[in-house]
């Protein structure tokens, strides 16, 4: 067979020539844009050529600081495609990991949304290795800015070629792209990923019992291109020649819903906190969502009440899928198989709220706590991966030992398999309890205790305890109207016959607040720090 | 990136893993066998492991001389999966050819149908490499055979490791298929299908756009395992967990339109005669067909009365595609682009009679007389192809030469391509008429002679001449009833509305027959030598 590479501009080109009028629609601080793939090929070519000359060399960084639209999209492959390494930079980190990423990653030139200059402006001194910056703005002048030296994208792309010929690699496995993910402590860890990864990752977005990704698509990501690639999304709608709507900064529910009506949207994907928000819009309003075929859910797991809501109450399909920045990241998605058409409502609800199958592609080992686990739908064990979208490592890092051993990534996430070999993700790795040398899901008491009427929020820790290891100890905070109304035994009554017995915490801790991280997750580590001597407690 | 390489092998064990009760139905000379990939995978572990004793040696070749039924599968697999080569081997060549094809291989063990053992024991004597003959019988005994030495496939099975550790190359572009084309002149041509180039097409089959093999189908391959893999069909139907029909030997359009009917076929593959045979049938008889989502019709340009009698009267829709041994097969397929939809039902026939659009992955140029042709529907060149799925080169043949130039198969076809990119087969570049610099169809010229109620059918081919290099003359059958009834100048005043003056043949010759070969073409080559002299004679 010819030996021919897989490659990034080469899935632009074949939108270039086979979809060039097919268009994206892009909405930026000022409006709403409308650009064909020819469009956005010349100013991808544009973008390349002026990479070139600003001094960007094979395998060099270029980040982009930026929401979703077309100009992102257009570094999505020019980067790429004049041999630089497209680095999206997560906005939301703090300003000290920002400038940890740029320097570490040793990005060459920033491409930056307007609105987030000043982000950038405060961690300027800091930065040792960026050459220029890139304003992506629509308006004709640049912004009041500190940086320098400073140039208008637009202004460069007037100066720039767009007939430039692609430089695609002859080694597909050179790196096309970058993405941080953050770390529970200590700075994010760098993950890279080849043309090669990418190309079969969009392959694989592709696959009719996959996301199915298809020229009669309107795809709408909501998921930030500063994420994992937007989940490959941007990547496949131009390969596959879907219409592609981008919903740019600062969008709301209302906006969603709006964008999937007038544009016929008929894919979506984002976290399950959009879809919460898309549900009360919808349940509000009155908009047209007809157009959908699937909702893409993944990041977290969603609640079964979500996904309900959205097959049966509005009839749109809710497909489960899980990934990490690690694994490009699409690994495993949730599908009914042909002979499960037929089952109950409820049975189906059942496998659709687990994650799902490995993708073809890519393989899947779990490891419990005396080697690979039963597939049965309770034994729990660590989620190991590989293929060939999976990392390897992580960016010159320490780090990577820990999670990339013997050729597989170790996730951190425990879960559970069924017979029919569907992931249900339980619990991660460091939170699920060890008592007895038998694994407890943390995640599956806090859901159990949440269930109580009283309950606003529960946390389940592991505390040390001589005896069986570790043992479970959950800490609760009540409705304001339940304060002091709920006694611990009534609410480990209210879960005991859900459990096996060993599974029921040995204490309820009743808080004002759960300790939780800037995205608003559990503090867990604190929670154990903070209990770390509750056994001693207990006798004394 | 993890350096994972893609084989053949893991495609099976996602299925063994994923959809171990799914099952293939087969049909053999004893009937119709039923049997779960579970049982597949591990009658696949026995074939991969007795062939191991038989003492096939990494990079060995296989042959298989089979028709479409459950133990080919299971070579499909197990071949490749402890190292071997799987050398389909079609079984309709002559015995001359099939003789050189397996030494030219050089075959170390042969898989023959029952059927098929008169054949090879024909050419038994000319065959110097290989060392085992086994035989794919249901019968408990082998059949009377002089071949030697010769082995049951059953019983050989029976003494196999069903656990056997499938053997996957470490580099992906080791060779895992092989198969022969004819050619025009000479002995057939080897093609190689590597580990990289099988998986890559079988994932461009799972595509939404494309064939979309998916878990719901029930595919049925009509295409004979021995012609380029049967489309790829039987990988994509293990890999993306599709029940498969396998039709087995001799089968005919009533069986056919049976088997769709029995088993829910939502996805079936062949040539057009098959199509043209299973419409008959389904005029005559009172079949459900009704599962079918799509018939893949390639092998040959479909009649666009074959296209539309499916997709009107019986509601099937059909996709035309193209390709050949060299390109694993699929390389074009033809689908409407999302804003043809609501084209006429003529337009929309006009694009499907296309072969259609390059497959995601693949590159085409044409080239005509002046370099690359436009996109105008009416240029001509010929396409040369490029991608990771398209052979490099003949195998050991000094004709790889003529095919493989600068990095591109030279495809011998000659299309034109529309302003959307859509391929239309025109000619091949042997057969096209080079008059006066410009280039004329034959094929066109034979349809617009062939549309004449008189016409039983015709030929055209390209005479030398002094003023223009070359002129088309047409010879034609008249059918018995028009027999010395229907004048040159007649037919070509009913042609000469649909074509430029130049076009026009210079001369219809009639004839008793048109000379074929043994697939029933044309053999313009013949008619090309027996009118070489046309212009002297005219003069004279």
């Amino acid at each position: 067979m010819q030996n021919v590479p897989l490659t990034v501009p080469s899935m632009l080109e074949h939108a270039e020539t086979y979809f060039s009028k097919k268009f994206v629609v892009s909405r930026t601080h000022s409006g709403i844009h409308r650009l064909s793939y020819a469009e956005i090929g010349q100013r991808t070519r544009r973008l390349a050529s002026i990479l070139n000359k600003l001094g960007v060399k094979k395998g060099d960084k270029v980040g982009t600081l930026a929401w979703n639209h077309h100009r992102h999209l257009e570094a999505y492959f020019g980067i790429p495609g004049m041999g630089g390494v497209l680095h999206t930079i997560n906005i939301r980190l703090s300003p000290n990991h920002i400038a940890y990423i740029i320097n570490h990653a040793e990005d060459r030139v920033l491409l930056i949304d307007p609105d987030i200059v000043p982000l950038v402006e405060k961690v300027r001194d800091e930065l040792t290795t960026v050459k220029a910056f890139i304003i992506m703005t629509d308006d004709n002048e640049l912004p009041q800015t500190t940086l320098f030296p400073v140039y208008h994208y637009e202004q460069l792309l007037s100066e720039g070629d767009s007939d430039f010929q692609f430089i695609k690699p002859d080694d597909e496995n050179e790196p096309a792209g970058m993405c941080y993910t953050s770390a529970t402590t200590g700075n994010p860890k760098g993950v890279v990923y080849s043309h090669r990864g990418i190309v079969l990752h969009t392959m694989a977005l592709g696959l009719a019992d996959s996301a199915a990704v298809s020229e009669s698509d309107v795809t709408l990501a909501i998921v930030p291109m500063f994420h994992a690639n937007a989940w490959g999304l941007p990547f496949a709608s131009v390969w596959f020649g879907s219409t592609q709507v981008l919903p740019g900064p600062q969008f709301t529910p209302q906006l969603i819903a709006e964008m999937i009506e007038r544009e016929k949207v008929t894919l979506t994907a984002g976290v399950p906190t959009i879809w919460l928000g898309l549900l009360r819009i919808l349940e509000q309003g009155n908009y047209d969502t007809r157009s959908l075929r699937a909702i893409l859910c993944g990041g977290s797991a969603a609640p079964k009440a979500l996904i309900k809501a959205f097959e049966t109450k509005h009839r749109i399909p809710f497909i489960h899928a899980y990934g990490m920045t690690e694994t490009s990241p699409l690994v495993v998605l949730s599908r009914l198989k042909s002979y499960q058409h037929d089952f109950s409502d409820d049975e189906k609800l059942e496998i659709r709220a687990k994650q799902g199958y490995i993708v073809p592609g890519v393989e899947m080992k779990v490891v419990g706590k005396d080697g690979e686990i039963q597939w049965n739908g309770e034994e729990m064990g660590e989620l190991l991966l590989r293929g060939p979208w999976i990392a390897d490592e992580y960016y010159r890092d320490e780090r990577s030992k820990d999670a990339f051993k013997d050729g597989w990534l170790h996730t951190g996430d425990v879960v559970t398999v069924d017979e029919e070999g569907a992931v249900k993700i339980v619990d991660r790795t460091k939170d699920v309890i060890k008592s007895g040398g038998e694994w407890i899901s943390s995640v599956d008491l806090e859901n159990a205790l949440m269930a109580h009427e009283a309950v606003f929020e529960a946390a389940v820790v592991a505390v040390p305890h001589a005896k069986w290891q570790e043992r479970p100890v959950a800490c609760v905070v009540l409705k304001d109207a339940f304060k002091n109304k709920v006694s611990k035994e009534e609410l480990l009554d209210f879960i005991t016959p859900q459990f096996a017995k060993w599974w029921i915490p040995d204490d309820v801790i009743f808080m004002d607040e759960i300790p939780k991280n800037s995205v608003g997750k559990f503090l867990k580590r604190a929670l154990r720090d903070q209990f770390k001597e509750w056994e001693e407690k207990q006798s004394s």
